[in-house]
């Protein structure tokens, strides 16, 4: 569901630079043998900001609309298959689909360009810091063949900083060409820091990342992989929620999901199960007092409906429960307070309050949403961003994340990716779907 | 899976009585046009202790092993299906299946013997109680028709005591003969209280109770419906659990379920996913602490496979969590302290103040588990006991619980069923499979 | 997935009319009640072909590319809530989720606009001729509450054309002001007429298509709700075709899926999976025979792998099997002949004449893929159909189906809808990397 | 749902031998190192006829029911652990499961044992034949880890015949001990014969066979694994068949599943959905002809409720459609012929010639129903079919298969397991469930 690009086209800066880095001219023919048609020109480009009345002012300013450079093979390409070794990193949280994408990024070196030397690095940028003693492994088309069928990762992954020049040695000493880094915005920014490390030295290792983060709030990408599948998990527990919330008089079912900075899991499992009555996310601020805040309403829900479903994602409400002083974790994010338990606790003293019985159900599936493996519209996208991730590294690209935005496939610099956080907008139709669905208002005491 | 059987061979006490009460002469020939032969008569009994060392000791003594009533049609019946007006009430928590036996309640009372009259009684025994002021529901082949899709129970529920008089006066307003109660212990012995009230008053209702439990702990019944479902989602939680642990250097798993006296969940999980290295369940008491506690030992297992599983259920380990002074919930229920939250916790602590990194997933699935549709051989098990409910009904029995036991649909007397409570035998092949997957020593600081 | 847009943009013809037909002026606040930013204006379009080349010419001839109405509620409207009464009608064959979007236009009818009159026409256009004798159904909230659960329509369907002006004198019957239809080209041509009728008789009623399609083939949307529910379904029946395959020495697993004229399900589902070797469609000729068809190029594989999957749609191969003359169905479908059954009795045979012993193992899921209940993406998809197809017959806006393209929800004239079907380009990226995933060459003897 | 029992207790005969066959003295300590309590000795036995009839007359004859050995581990083993060799062998048809019981077999031997040299047999017997050149695998619990997620068997299957002597030559080459065979009766007698080969070469090696069938026709055993996966896939047909029958008027689902002369799934699958109307077995004759036939009773049922759902087991009705004469497999089985497509071509052949319109779907889920992963119970089963299989084996327990009957795991000689075929028995309770939930009459026109 690419529900949410409206709310890129309107963030999408045009000073933004679109332009792809490359390691240099390409001699070798492309052995995928397509026929020519099939093949894209760097100058296949396509517009990111596509309403008319932007085109509209373009017209008149004579100017093109931002664009970004189409994802593809090319017709020549600039490492050798036979010489190239590759390797494949996995960073940060889980995701559905990791195994998927790293399944990808092999077949099509193996299969479509003939590299045979493809490393997958242990336990993220750890694997390549020798103290770790992680050992590297060895991937093939055998290794790959079903690792589709579980969930996580195969190579392992962690969280927080190494030291760049250590890592670049590693790339150096495993002699590798190609490096493919499956992450987040903390993995681009690595990712930048290698790539510059990289051309210090004047080494040729071109550095492609794939975005991965299970609350899909990564910059100029529609849809982060994984979300479609983290979507149908959650709806799962919701519907256990509503299950419970109307086996009982006053019952309350209430569900927490992922979504640190951003609620397009709590909000896109809303809008497909049509069950829950409050929707909360880290970017609508709500009251949870009377007069018009949650728990009143709440009431009123009770009183003409008998139940209420409410979903609220783990960074929703965070000034009743944000640790102070503030705490930080490994990666430098910073640590959530628990709304979910925070509101099980406040609504049952509310109601005991008001003598009134209630029964509140709390379910946080919590890593059940992140860990399974792929359904298969993720797979076709971790498919083709593994696809995509290889064309570009063969052709000497550098420096860029392969991006699913406005039914293209296209390149992003990582520099752009890392300007801002994709993140629920208010007035979006998204958003107000959600809210129709609810019906929820706006719970504020104060607008 | 009906695995521990066994378990309940041993603890079976022939001094049990089994006889099943009805309320009089069966004078009505059963509209089920059956041949002879599939009828059931009342003296075609099975024995339930089957081992050759306990029948040549009976053969020895001359006596018969203990016996019940195998469940089935009866040629004649005692109620006039034409003026027969049934109730179905569904009590205490949710279950996988319920929605299933209400539907082949309903089918089968109303194809099969063509009584045309169900009440629904709504959430639980309240729905008798006029204070509460809920209506009734008539359920109809069409009503139910779907209702095995959803998971929960479409009557509703509620957990308590309620005046037994009013129960039976609501029975005598709404001319009830036959009535369902789908429930556990606490339903049970509602029931029998019920029954006997029914018998002061001389009337001629029938109580045939669907034993229901997601803790699969009632005793004389092999297995409960819903168990399976709940195995199968507890293994979701298992698998993801798995799945994060590897993900990461000394990766540990913590997955808490079901299983307040009894830990069938957790032990046929283990067994099904084969993943887990701990399973901790009320039965087996353990120690945390060295030499020999579970947090030394998953140092060891640390140290030797870098990951670890582990499952709780959460009556385990009471004794480090239990509130003091006891509380009790208004069903009587003693209240758990939350076993999951202080392993996580103590985990987390042990090893930072060994100064080993260690990352700790723990997933609660909590009600996901309970509020599922059921799946497949649950609803065959379903429909069985739907369906033997009412033939025990039809023909006047009463007092009594529909059982699975040693492979046949049985009778069991409900004041037999409360005498205990079946748990996990700790010296049961059951449970020693569980030991031989897992590989845990007795984590025992003293024997 | 919306993985064929650049499909799209190619056929895209700069002369086809997307202008809206309106009912009349919009005189009533919508009653939403949303902050003005919200709403949807009418001048709100998007591009529909985007590459900076195209672009380029556009700025060069100072024009603007084909737009298309963006859909979204209208500050205003055009039918007062409170005497509208609406109708939903379902056609053609079943396709998951259509209880789905009937779910979201009867919530979003009621709750968010205030309708409370909507009727259920039953099996399709069947449902509005008087001799078929079908009732309506009253379609409340409380009516759709659980259909998401549930496969096919609760409305059912019928194939075949129905006379228009008995179709229009029912909506007159039943005053009926806007009428959702949800089918595919049969059904936007027969919408046409009727909004032809209904203009002809000066009536004001709108007329709002859903396209549905398992095919995926309706021209101008870039995915057809349910599409990702049949490719999770072909799936499954790839996967048993694969285990089936490795699991005998020369093992061939053949699995037939749907798709008539396009073979969009049969790529999609390969790409997923990775592990077909042979996908076959009705787009792509291909012979049979050696030196080049599938069979020799099938021995090869065979030799070389020992097992083989290959994924045909119905639609492909005819040249083989088409039945001769040409057979037409109720709409007018020409008949196609069993290419799976063909394959399947043909490669058996090819085999046995060479000695070489195959299993072969022929997978038909036909029904299955169509009839399951939608996955949570095609819901989510669903619900915005039904909403906006709600705010757009509200709004007056007529003779439309609402699409999904380029990343946003748009209306698009239903004449411009019937003026191609969508097919796989062959020169797609999306072909091509079917073509990479299976390794297959053109299976052709001559160019 | 081991809702057949009563079908066994009637056949089974008291002059059947149901002693086990040992390969000597068992002089090594067990190294389970279990309390001596959760050991089974071998006069640990349970009885197979329990009905209190039966028992009554044992009483008056003064003689014990017939009784099986009880499965588990023992104190003392034959083998030595740390020289033993082990092999794995999977033969014919895929069933839902192989894995698991592979993985349990090979988890057992290595962590419970100590047994490190297990060889897995590739594609059946035929990996024992030379000429074949099939490679042996290593399994190792690394190897295994995974496989229960895969469907199918890791080690390959095949059918048909072997020379025995060439197979006991394989085992004495790979210096094996004990050989795991995992087939059905046609496996038995192989392992019979391969058993006698042995014996007579005086070699010292324990065959021991895990029951597997799709069909559940295996006798002495409650249940084969792989059952309830099995039914729960067929389940997924019939719910699309009734949900594609409903959608139009005179809608007919016609599912065929797999049951060649045992109709358990088709049964099984009825009582699971409750929304079949005629449930056709091998087992229950039927006519289709007038007046009491299958097609004039679907005549009827489609009058009254306009749609019908027809589930037929493949080998149902074979009088219809067997091949004359008749064909052979290479196994030595009867060819059946399509009483699926038969039955679809009449049905419309029928109702054209009557003028009466109607819309057959026919799904044939095939492979569909074998190839998946075992759901969960399944797996548990197959958990302890493996770990018994060992504890036998290890025990130096020769000649046996490992079966699940009356509640309790237990050992059966091969010899008594291929003396009958289990069937569905139309008198018992199982099938009149089936029937009262159909509602079918006998579609005899003659009795």
């Amino acid at each position: 569901m690419e529900c949410q690009f409206e709310i890129l086209e309107e963030i999408i800066d045009e000073d933004l630079d679109f332009t792809i880095e490359s390691l240099g001219e390409r001699k070798i023919e492309n052995p995928l043998k397509k026929e020519p048609l099939c093949y894209v020109d760097d100058n296949a480009r396509v517009a990111l900001k596509i309403s008319e009345a932007y085109l509209k002012k373009c017209l008149e300013e004579q100017k093109l609309p931002p664009t970004a450079e189409l994802a593809g093979p090319r017709p020549r390409i600039y490492f050798d298959p036979a010489k190239t070794r590759a390797a494949i990193v996995t960073c940060g949280g889980l995701c559905p689909g990791i195994n998927d994408v790293i399944r990808s990024i092999v077949l099509t070196l193996y299969f479509s360009y003939g590299v045979k030397h493809i490393f997958g690095i242990k336990y993220g940028l750890q694997g390549f810091i020798p103290k770790y003693g992680h050992d590297v492994m060895y991937l093939t088309p055998e290794v790959v063949s079903n690792i589709h069928e579980l969930g996580g990762t195969i190579l392992g992954t962690s969280r927080g900083h190494q030291p760049i020049d250590e890592i670049v040695d590693a790339l150096e000493r495993l002699n590798v060409q190609v490096l493919f880094m499956i992450g987040g915005d903390g993995t681009f920014r690595a990712a930048t820091l290698i790539k510059e490390e990289i051309s210090r030295r004047h080494l040729k290792i071109a550095v492609v990342a794939v975005p991965k983060t299970i609350d899909n709030d990564i910059f100029l990408t529609s849809k982060t992989f994984g979300f479609d599948t983290a979507v149908e998990m959650a709806c799962q527990a919701i519907r256990c929620a509503h299950t419970e919330a109307i086996a009982v008089p006053n019952g309350i079912g209430l569900v927490k999901v992922m979504g640190r900075y951003a609620g397009f899991i709590a909000a896109a499992a809303t809008l497909a199960r049509k069950e829950v009555n409050f929707c909360l996310i880290p970017e609508a601020d709500f009251d949870i007092e009377p007069p018009n805040g949650l728990f009143p309403v709440l009431e009123r829900r009770l009183e003409s409906r008998k139940h209420a479903v409410i979903v609220v994602a783990e960074g929703a409400g965070q000034k009743y429960v944000r640790p102070d002083p503030p705490e930080y974790d490994a990666s430098g994010n910073l640590k959530l307070g628990d709304i979910g338990k925070f509101l099980k606790d406040k609504i049952k003293e509310y109601f005991t309050k008001k003598g009134i019985e209630i029964y509140i159900r709390y379910i946080d599936p919590s890593y059940i949403i992140r860990s399974v493996p792929a359904i298969v519209d993720d797979r076709i996208y971790c498919g083709f961003l593994g696809q995509y991730a290889v064309h570009a590294a063969m052709a000497g690209k550098t420096g860029l994340m392969v991006s699913y935005l406005n039914d293209r496939y296209i390149h992003i610099p990582l520099t752009a990716a890392v300007k801002k956080r994709k993140q629920v907008d208010l007035k979006s139709r998204f958003w107000q779907s959600v809210i129709e669905s609810t019906g929820q208002p706006p719970l504020k005491n104060k607008a």
